[in-house]
């Protein structure tokens, strides 16, 4: 097993240079921090990662998960970590004060999870569903509840979970069947819910789930779902815990990868007296699982992307250290570190500027969201709210692939050593196929970017897209060094343009087409998108080198930048000319020829 | 766990349509054999497959490997289905009865490693194996040590491996250092080697190691290396056995996948006592080793296809079965089997398109191997070897990723399950990961290609794969279905073509840029060939249409070559487009800007 590597030179590049994030310090919920803070934030949380969080990662692999008689064993080392992250004000980094949170900006929960999750994926969905939960009471529920489980969920006492799938109810929520019904102030649940992770454990003293369910009568199809509070252990109303709630996990999943993370099946109710209490309003339960949804989606992206992160650093090490054969151009005499064989070097600067673009396309999301979240309302605040809306789909599906394949470079990287358990690259290739899978299968995020999200506002978000590409291509098209490839991201993205916008047009006409295009074309709007926050960085090293900056440092961020672009972008035209093609194939080979 | 999958019309449709492999029964060698004989074979290999070797896979998965004092206990079902297997003339299927082979061409090997393979590839490697050793010593031993060690092989009765790789000389065997010293009739061996695959395990009296040293004072680099037979007990001059040689494992690999087939890392002669065979011409052991290199080579592409194959299987029936959702152009009311969304359906035809082009690769260069090997002496012999030459490389590094793909796409279409060990894609998802590793990584395969086999016999492979493709394009390219796909494909490989050609100039005037591009070209080759076997796939199909067949089964075979052709060849053609960019950012990243 090694350990987490994060080059944070890198990472600093894209907050502090490419983003300037400390100008959120500006806005009045953030008046009492100031950049340098967020700076000690990363460097905190850094260390932390490193300190306490990396160790769980070998120590979850070798315990994993124990199912005994409807409990769970997770690793013991879990437990005082989570107790620490949330006590260091990690969980609710970026929550207002009044219920333990840090109040920091929303981007520096991304920042955290980027680093936690980077050091120990299974883990860390254990804080990251917490918060998720704690969240959505906060939003929703009402004071007295607010009071009850917030501070506790955000202070690392008690965990939470999102429980949402149910075995004939996956991808499609329409078809959920747990049932509510009231019983004076409460309310009383049955059903059965699947893939629930960390629904089960023992290591904190409560789990709060955050359920959806119809309530008795309720109108069928999403209409009909509310959002529930549904604690393992009954809580009573002076904060003390009560009887255990009738809340039964029944199995947990045997998995490819996030071995210490629990994936339970959870009965509520069996016996008629699982408790709850409703959060939000009744029936509006989807849209209030949204907020959680739409953030566990950017949480799949940043996992994906900084699992991508560690694995490109562990290869470049073994690149360096690893000698074999020799120089094909004769530069140097014996033999070489496999760095100098240019198909190494391939696949390593592939690595980088898939890592580095991954990671821009997160954080400059995130810092859109934040101005969407501080701006004054008015058309700038609705341009970052649409594009970040546009940008989500894109980031889930696109990061978590291009993740993936980040990870399965890397073991190439290692040759036969990457398929050993002497590294940790198949770890991180095991724990990143569960990106493109859950929270939304990447197929679902394709058809909600090429439906939903070109048509909802009157086409508001794809426009926000377009916009802000094209005032970055039209800025810098005569860019001295950059200005070739702008040129060139350019006129791909006025094809993109027209094709998303053909195939938009189909979406009535000729639904079983445009749904066998829905996910290539998300693939070129993750190529394009990566290209562009490339460029962008590269634009932003050349400025630096221009004032008196030096160093390789610069130069790679340019070199990154026209190597990925160059390389990527003639494909994505051709891909982006597939999606036209009048082929039916897809729609019309019969059933039995498969 | 679920079981092995094939679908035999799709196998026989290769063999006998397309093929034509009974042709095979003409030949002199074979004329004892008929058409009925070989498709008997087929029938009698996969009822094999199905009760034999399919339950391997789950008892090896619970089993996997122990080590302990030197000795590894492998999964007790092997050991019967070993002997079994040998008996039953698996083993040496393709072999010569002199020594107890069967008899069969070739291409039937390839033939019973795709069934067996793709049932369970962590025990087919222990008689695939085995095969090769003994097939070595078949080759270039002495009358007396094939009859000593030959039958016993084929027979089932002992196993066999490679011995190549040592810490320090993994891609590159000019740097190994294991030595051998004459002693009388022997040598004795001395030296480290590892990731020997079934290097030590219980499952038989024996294990013959064919192993690469040096003999004491042999000239440096691969003109010094020579080949032995290293038995893991003595045998007398009766075929009894003797005392245990001086062989210890020292340990075994923990890896991502192949969990039964254990990785060894060998000691020969720590005490002085390791005794060997030459077998054949002193330092001439590389070139010898290269039968069982190649062969080797040719069992990584069967592997990655068929373990394609058995995923695609298993996400069809999941995605005929599985019920979600609703139908999008509301064809069907209610929910509907999500082979009726458009984007599953998407993932299904590529996958069906490119298992069944990848099987169509393999057993076309199997068929032509076998031609190369039957033809007499002349051009049209010459023609078919030089084919196969070139083929080599592509196969096995194309087959792997693309093998490896498919089975990640089919984890995607079964959403979360897919993630879950209650399928099997997990599994073939796992051991698939090795096949772009071993026997040469993919990145090694790309610079054989596009190095030595566009240079030898003044570019002899080349211009035979360049012959047979462009005859095929030249022959079909006013066909009244398929036209248009094969001219495009003419079109690309004009391209490919015109690219491969100034990418091999470029080998000695600019090698480090040529290195960076020979993977792309590589992949752009797979691409092409790929699109090659799908198109005269689909020819062979219409033709039986023509003729009066009618059924699904045969528009399907149009269908996914059209499908894979039209989305793949643009991408194609634009890759080779980036192997002939100017941009040096691979060869000239500064080492510190990584």
């Amino acid at each position: 097993m090694g350990h987490y590597k994060i080059n944070e030179d890198d990472l600093f590049f894209i907050l502090r240079d490419q983003l300037n994030y400390g100008r959120l310090c500006e806005f009045d919920r953030y008046r009492e921090l100031d950049p340098e803070t967020l700076d000690m934030l990363v460097t905190e949380a850094l260390k932390f990662a490193r300190g306490v969080i990396d160790p769980l990662n070998e120590a979850g692999e070798k315990h994993g998960c124990i199912f005994e008689n409807g409990r769970v064993v997770a690793t013991p080392e879990f437990k005082d970590a989570f107790r620490q992250y949330g006590e260091n004000g990690y969980t609710a980094v970026a929550r207002g004060p009044k219920y333990g949170g840090q109040g920091f900006p929303q981007m520096m929960r991304i920042l955290v999870n980027d680093l936690m999750y980077g050091a120990a994926q299974s883990f860390n969905m254990m804080p990251s569903l917490t918060h998720g939960a704690a969240h959505l009471i906060e939003s929703f529920a009402d004071e007295r509840l607010k009071a009850l489980f917030v501070p506790k969920m955000y202070g690392g006492r008690w965990s939470g979970t999102m429980c949402l799938t149910e075995p004939g109810a996956g991808s499609n929520l329409a078809a959920l069947r747990t049932t509510a019904v009231p019983d004076g102030d409460i309310y009383k649940i049955k059903g059965t819910k699947c893939f629930i992770s960390w629904g089960e454990h023992d290591l904190t003293d409560n789990i709060v789930h955050l359920l959806l369910a119809r309530i008795q009568g309720a109108p069928e199809g999403i209409q009909g779902i509310s959002l529930f509070i549904v604690p393992k252990v009954w809580v009573n109303d002076d904060g003390s815990l009560g009887q255990p709630n009738d809340v039964v996990c029944t199995g947990i999943e045997k998995k490819l990868g996030l071995h210490a993370s629990p994936t339970c099946v959870l009965n509520f109710g069996d016996n008629d007296q699982c408790r709850a209490y409703l959060c939000g309003q009744a029936n509006r339960g989807l849209a209030h699982m949204f907020q959680m949804m739409n953030q566990a989606r950017i949480n799949v992206s940043v996992s994906g992307t900084t699992l991508a992160g560690t694995a490109y650093q562990h290869a470049l090490a073994y690149a360096r250290e690893r000698v074999q054969g020799g120089d094909l151009a004769g530069r140097k005499d014996g033999y070489v570190p496999i760095i100098d064989h240019p198909d190494v070097r391939r696949m390593l600067l592939w690595m980088k500027a898939a890592t580095e673009g991954l990671r821009s396309m997160i954080y400059s999301a995130a810092f859109w969201s934040d101005l969407a979240r501080e701006l004054p309302a008015g058309e700038e605040r609705d341009h970052y709210e649409a594009l970040v809306d546009f940008f989500t789909p894109i980031l889930k599906a696109y990061c978590s692939d291009m993740g993936f394949q980040v990870c399965e470079t890397a073991i190439q990287v290692l040759g036969g050593y990457g398929f050993t358990k002497d590294y940790p690259l198949e770890l991180y290739l095991r724990d990143a196929k569960i990106m493109s899978l859950y929270e939304g299968t990447n197929g679902i995020q394709s058809i909600d970017l090429m439906g939903r999200k070109m048509k909802i506002n009157d086409g508001g978000p794809f426009k926000a897209y377009m916009r802000e590409l094209g005032d970055f291509c039209e800025k810098q098209a005569d860019h001295p060094v950059l200005g070739p490839e702008v040129r060139r991201l350019a006129e791909v993205s006025a094809r993109l343009s027209e094709t998303a916008l053909a195939l938009a047009a189909k979406r009535d006409s000729d639904p079983l087409h445009w749904g066998a295009a829905s996910y290539p074309a998300l693939l070129c709007f993750g190529d394009v998108t990566l290209s562009w926050r490339l460029l962008d960085m590269a634009v932003t090293a050349h400025r630096l080198l221009e004032s008196g900056k030096s160093g390789d440092f610069y130069t790679g961020k340019i070199m990154q930048a026209t190597y990925f672009s160059g390389t990527t972008l003639p494909l994505t035209r051709a891909r982006l000319e597939t999606c036209f093609r009048e082929g039916r194939e897809v729609v019309e080979l019969p059933d039995g020829a498969f």
